[in-house]
């Protein structure tokens, strides 16, 4: 017999919700992880990256706020208490993880998972020298920053010049030059807060533009931002090679220098595959990911794979949901993942957020779409609040369905009003019901009933 | 023949808005305003107040960073500069309601409004020595300060001793005691902006608690937020006569003198009806306010009132709605008010939010209701942003229909995060449903999602 009914492997945001969950549910849950409870997201991700940011935004706004008539002298910031301060966060929110665990009765294993089979019992996993059987098994084993196989860069990060964002996060002093290879979210961010605490910044781009997939108007915007801390871009430039203190890139086939202190490189992430005995089953990996269906099976009955290890959305709050959508497979209970509505948050200066369709991939798919693109000084809190504001809502609406169809927000609490908008297209309400409703005043979120009263439908 | 087809009287939000929206239908629109174009709110209200909060609580932050590893020195405030940068954001958006008006070809006159009454030709209105005709007639007149006939009252306002919002907003230098009498969210606004810039703030409210119908627990939230600014409440307490210096206050039959620079008198708002020959088309006047059905109608076909002036809300985003109601009616689209998720904001620190019902006044409906209280240290970015955060997120929920009826935010971006709730109460979402939303991470928003998994439906 099955000692649990779920096993899950990885304790990042998919694996401890999809213990808990099933822990809730009276399933018998193991989880089982080889490093840090709360994976990625809370130890080296998405919680200290924001916790950083929460002081050198205020650092930065202390020392800029003369527009609104406040002045400051001898500002400091003492970067060695934030990373302390990140890691108290840290551990705070690691500790409730914890107790929710314990709370949904769930038995956790702090040790490596190797997958060694299957039996009459269900499916083997040994982890600190026991073997444990489940009926059903849970992949979370997340992802890693891609290091690619540049010249000069294994040694160049043995000897801690070129960092990832793990590693980033953890440096004990702020590099007075520091060069950012990749600009998609995650550099962005950490750029901002290197920044905003008096890093010199260049930014590497390989592809035509930075902030991955937000719309090119909205990144001229968070660009003009990042620009006004001081970062340079460097768009369709390649990093060729890395020296002691350079880094060689390479853009329309002509060379140049940057000199640095550090790098942080961080290209991108890949799906953690190997190592957990996945070949034993048999575990689909397809393109460096686990492969999916909707309900996060792997195609294996009992098998599923959530969060970064499926490749699919590469952001803790698709974890989370994936967690959900297994362990309901599991229940019985018909809750596939829906991907239209999935928002994605760039927390620069401003910040920037997004979800549905932009007008042009609406019509690439054959909707009748029409777009709205408003100042967020529409909003009067906006202008209340900002000085100079240089934030943008646009909207997307199908002409004949009625409804918003996507948003991009850049601007004021972008990442908070991404959801009124993500609602009301999930739920698929009618702009004429949205027109009604009473947005409170003054409030940054007015800007969406301007765009929903601007849209010509 | 009438020369418009509706004449709005009053260019506060509602007012402004209801005529915006008739030119935007091709409607014929004369608006009248005597004092100022934007009202109450944009020149003396909702948008001073934030444009004064937005420097103050800056200021607020910069000196109290020690907690994010931030510190500065000889921080200051320049309270003169920021009135002038209340008057240049006022000026900014009274610009763009003109430019809205005109582009909705509104005929606009600055003047003083008398309505002489009815005749083959319409509703008939002078203005500025011109004598219009009107289809319909839309009051938009608003509201002014309640000065209640207290000893020695008219003396101290005469004298500059006591102020009420509208020139509390335009002192030019900042008291070093103030008292506010009246615990409203005007009054509690005002003083936190004091609070903050260093004055010795003492409220005295009349009822037994602040905030007007914020509930108890999340008043005492921000009631704590105003104590950690140094602000002394008394509560249950009446102001009973009015020195050069002093006020002196009843409580329990116990008086006390309270010293002081400066007095804020904010104890409510009462309707402007008169003045404007209402008698002559006797419009119905009840309780201090025009008298109204769900579309606004006063009982005399054609003759709509909206915003403060009927009484009802007191709120420009009530203003707002109603501006449509009255065109929608106009225009023969059903689109009668929905009360249920007017939301209600408090703009002190932290903020507050609130919307629908409480458990209780759901119950007192005969609704089965149950409630979810937590503290926003659920949300992990609230928690990244706020060291010692006293947030709370409190949710009703109406266990048959299993959807969210209520909801109450203290702390983050409440005022932004509560049309999330709205939404989903205005559109009865079920919970099940919200539950599959994937909200993005970190965000606080992610405290909605915790209390709709927290409710045991």
């Amino acid at each position: 017999m099955a000692d649990f009914d779920v096993i899950v492997i990885g304790a990042g945001p998919g694996g401890y919700l999809a213990a808990e969950r099933a822990g809730q549910a009276g399933l018998k849950a193991l989880l089982i992880e080889k490093q840090h409870i709360g994976g990625t997201c809370l130890n080296e991700g998405c919680i200290p990256t924001k916790t950083l940011l929460r002081s050198s935004k205020l650092y930065h706004a202390s020392v800029t706020g003369q527009p609104y008539a406040v002045t400051v002298e001898g500002a400091k910031v003492d970067h060695s208490a934030v990373v302390a301060r990140k890691r108290a966060v840290t551990a705070s929110l690691v500790a409730g993880v914890k107790a929710g665990l314990k709370a949904a009765k769930v038995k956790t294993v702090e040790a490596e998972a190797i997958i060694t089979g299957r039996d009459a019992d269900g499916f083997a996993v040994t982890a600190a020298g026991e073997t444990y059987h489940g009926k059903n098994l849970i992949l979370a084993t997340g992802s890693h920053p891609i290091v690619p196989g540049i010249p000069g860069l294994a040694d160049a990060i043995k000897e801690g010049f070129v960092l990832t964002s793990t590693e980033m996060l953890e440096i004990d002093s702020v590099p007075s030059k520091l060069c950012v290879v990749g600009g998609g979210v995650i550099g962005l961010e950490m750029a901002t807060y290197f920044a905003q605490l008096g890093s010199e910044i260049e930014i590497v781009e390989a592809a035509g533009k930075v902030a991955g997939n937000l719309e090119a108007d909205a990144t001229d915007v968070i660009v003009k931002g990042c620009e006004a801390l001081g970062m340079k871009f460097h768009i369709n430039t390649k990093a060729v090679s890395f020296g002691k203190d350079s880094v060689q890139v390479e853009c329309a086939g002509k060379q140049e220098e940057i000199k640095c202190d550090k790098v942080l490189l961080c290209i991108g992430r890949a799906a953690n595959t190997e190592g957990y005995g996945l070949e034993s089953i048999h575990v689909p990996v397809e393109n460096r990911a686990i492969k999916v269906d909707e309900y996060c099976l792997t195609g294996i009955p009992g098998v599923y794979a959530i969060g970064d290890c499926n490749g699919t959305g590469m952001l803790a709050h698709v974890a989370y949901r994936q967690a959900e959508v297994a362990i309901n497979h599991i229940l019985g209970k018909e809750d596939p993942m829906r991907w239209a509505v999935v928002p994605s948050l760039v927390h620069t200066e401003p910040e920037a957020a997004f979800t549905g369709m932009t007008v042009e991939e609406a019509k690439a798919k054959g909707i009748d779409a029409v777009g709205v693109k408003l100042t967020m000084n529409y909003s009067g809190l906006y202008l209340a609040e900002n000085e100079n504001g240089t934030g943008i809502m646009k909207a997307t609406f199908d002409k004949k369905k009625k409804t918003m169809i996507g948003a991009t927000i850049v601007g004021g609490p972008a990442s908070e009003l991404i959801t009124i908008c993500s609602m009301m297209i999930d739920n698929e309400l009618p702009v004429e019901r949205m027109k009604s409703y009473v947005f409170p005043h003054p409030t940054c979120a007015e800007i969406i009933r301007e765009a929903i009263f601007a849209a010509k439908l």
